[in-house]
């Protein structure tokens, strides 16, 4: 496998992409993108878990539910189009439609995304014309312009492909997301969940279920191990299509290919994942929380979000402080079976925490990794097991600055 | 039912109390409480739920289990004597047992609280000399001083009573308490839990498994309502003791007077817990969050603590921005049964979202409730009649600065 070089979603062969300014962002920034296959692609879904998903959500798995391939997805940022009732709907359709009938598809191979403010009416006339300029801007080297369109408080687009051997022929694998806040995915395949968006494209010879498996087992290493601020969108969208143009052997469920496929997959997927909470809002650190030994994986993953997500934490990984008590009383209310007695804590190698207490570990060196933009925090809880990592970042003025003062 | 000015835990008869500076902190400030009372006092305590709850905390549990009455609660602040092994065991029991000594009573009689910072172990020396000095300096005027001693990051002391009357015979009750973070108690009464610490005293004549009703009964509508950043401490501790001083015919089970007992102590302990969100940390305003029509209570409470530590939610408050899709989007991840179709908010009286899409109440209107120091949320998900209201604030600068800044 190897990294291409500023590669995105047109990396893979056979796919055009563009990233256009509609004017639905008052900045007159980018905000409709639309990603194209020549041909039609198997493609897999995952959506948010929020039962007051958008209507475009909606919309998704419908599609999912009956069409065998898709052709094209159109997404708009600047507005979540969610909690907008029955004009939601008509105008998630119309975008499907509008972005059909300059394609010269059927509407049932449209996917639609939108990201923004919860609860606005979508400037439906704007985007109807950005999709007639996105289809005339297509391009098969659009996909930065693509990743740059769907960002909102994002400061950086966020995009990366790969490519691998199969039977002798390359395939390419490439894909794009954006956060920023509003971020801790609780994704389902075919009833999926984050605003997270990604897109991932491939031109991969495969069967739809192995596209659909590969989607599935890569979400708990990727975007579902990510938390931003703990608030789980409306919007969360994973979409993974494959067009077939590598003409490689088929790639089929249990084989050698499938499964360098999909570590391929897996490799983008958290590439992605982890840009996203390198860009949180607001963000100056990534952290890396490891509970061990736990009961069960989803024990671990329970206590490991709760210490992701508290404020206590985040704000002491911003201020550099090594106060690991707030650690363990996280550890002590996360409601799993622990060790009270047990419990170990490092900050990337040193130990910090032993038995459940404090070490000689000099507080200067423990300083000196939680200086680090990056940095791992590893919980032993002494019981069984089950491990889990989640990916999270610090808690910073900035945070409460884009927040409170980004108005709506 | 009257509110005595000034009141705190001195106002009912025949209880003493000091708040000295034993030199715990660094910055010279009063740190260590003594409470008492004349006669032995019936009690009743609640505690943290934490499972790395502070040694203090099962040595509390322990003197519930096994003492009829009490004589003293010893407190000190700087430190919360947490994940600190046997010796904080042992520092614990050392506590109980120079207050006993000094104080001519038996160590049993003796109740500890600690709080502060977790895992440093507890300055013994400075903490015996101080009790010998809170011994010398009980006062039947004293309660403002304890209430002062146990503070930590909070701003101002808290501390309050009320009298009844009780078949002809006045009754006090009073109480002090202190926040301000790692505040979203989860108390259990036998075996309670929150970094709150409430100590509440009364000269009533009471049945003891009154008192502990009244305690029991009042923490889903005061201690257990609250959060200030949802982290639940090691350290949560409510205590109440009544002492008979007043010499009223005994208030038994089920009695009318018991009822009016428990709406006197109710009040104090919604009063307290109110004190301690509004001095949260950092905290500009206080919210009430009142989720309506759920399945049931419990459902309610799990949808308005979830709004209520939303970090997005908690910004947009700070920020005075009237971005209610923050709020949808909470009830839609907070995994309780909603009818997704009918959900209503309202800021104080005006009405924000019905049939959940937003309706036509000016923005301007929107704002100006939340520019005010304090407002209510209340959100109706239209299934049921389960109804809570969980106590929260906003999430400022200050809360970042004083959780980065305030290193360990």
């Amino acid at each position: 496998m190897k990294e291409i070089n500023n590669g995105g979603i047109t990396s893979p062969q056979g796919f055009k992409a563009a990233g256009i300014a509609a004017g639905i962002k008052q900045s007159g920034k980018k905000d409709l993108t639309l990603i194209y296959t020549e041909s039609p692609a198997y493609f897999a879904g995952a959506f948010t878990t929020n039962k007051l998903c958008a209507s475009s959500v909606n919309y998704c798995k419908r599609i999912l539910e009956n069409s065998e391939t898709i052709h094209a997805i159109v997404v708009n940022s600047g507005n979540a189009n969610a909690c907008t009732g029955n004009q939601g709907l008509i105008d998630t359709e119309s975008m499907a439609s509008e972005a059909a009938k300059y394609l010269k598809i059927n509407q049932s191979q449209v996917m639609v995304s939108s990201t923004g403010v919860i609860g606005a009416p979508l400037p439906i006339d704007k985007i109807v014309h950005g999709i007639k300029l996105a289809v005339d801007s297509l391009s098969s080297t659009g996909g930065h312009d693509a990743a740059r369109a769907i960002m909102t408080t994002d400061t950086a687009p966020k995009a990366m492909a790969v490519s691998i051997d199969v039977a002798g022929y390359p395939v390419t694998i490439g894909g794009i997301a954006k956060g920023a806040g509003m971020i801790a995915p609780k994704l389902k395949t075919a009833q999926p969940h984050a605003t997270m968006l990604a897109y991932m494209t491939t031109d991969a010879v495969i069967e739809p279920d192995c596209l659909r498996q590969c989607l599935e087992n890569s979400l708990l290493s990727s975007f579902n191990k990510i938390t931003v601020d703990g608030d789980t969108s409306t919007n969360d969208t994973v979409i993974a299509m494959a067009n077939a143009a590598a003409k490689n052997p088929v790639i089929k469920i249990g084989s050698a290919e499938a499964e360098s496929f999909s570590n391929a997959f897996n490799y983008v997927a958290k590439d992605l994942a982890k840009k996203i909470v390198l860009d949180g809002e607001g963000a100056s650190k990534f952290v890396n929380v490891t509970v061990k030994r736990a009961k069960s994986e989803s024990q671990a993953r329970q206590c490991a979000f709760a210490i992701a997500n508290s404020l206590l934490c985040k704000t002491a990984w911003f201020g550099a402080d090594p106060n690991w008590g707030r650690i363990l009383d996280v550890i002590g209310y996360s409601d799993i079976e622990i060790d009270p007695n047990n419990i170990s804590v490092f900050y990337d190698d040193l130990a910090i925490v032993e038995k459940s207490q404090g070490t000689s570990t000099p507080v200067a060196n423990q300083i000196n990794v939680l200086q680090q933009n990056e940095f791992n925090v590893t919980v032993d809880v002494g019981v069984g097991t089950g491990e889990f990592s989640a990916w999270t970042c610090d808690l910073s003025y900035e945070y409460v600055k884009i927040n409170a003062e980004y108005h709506t």
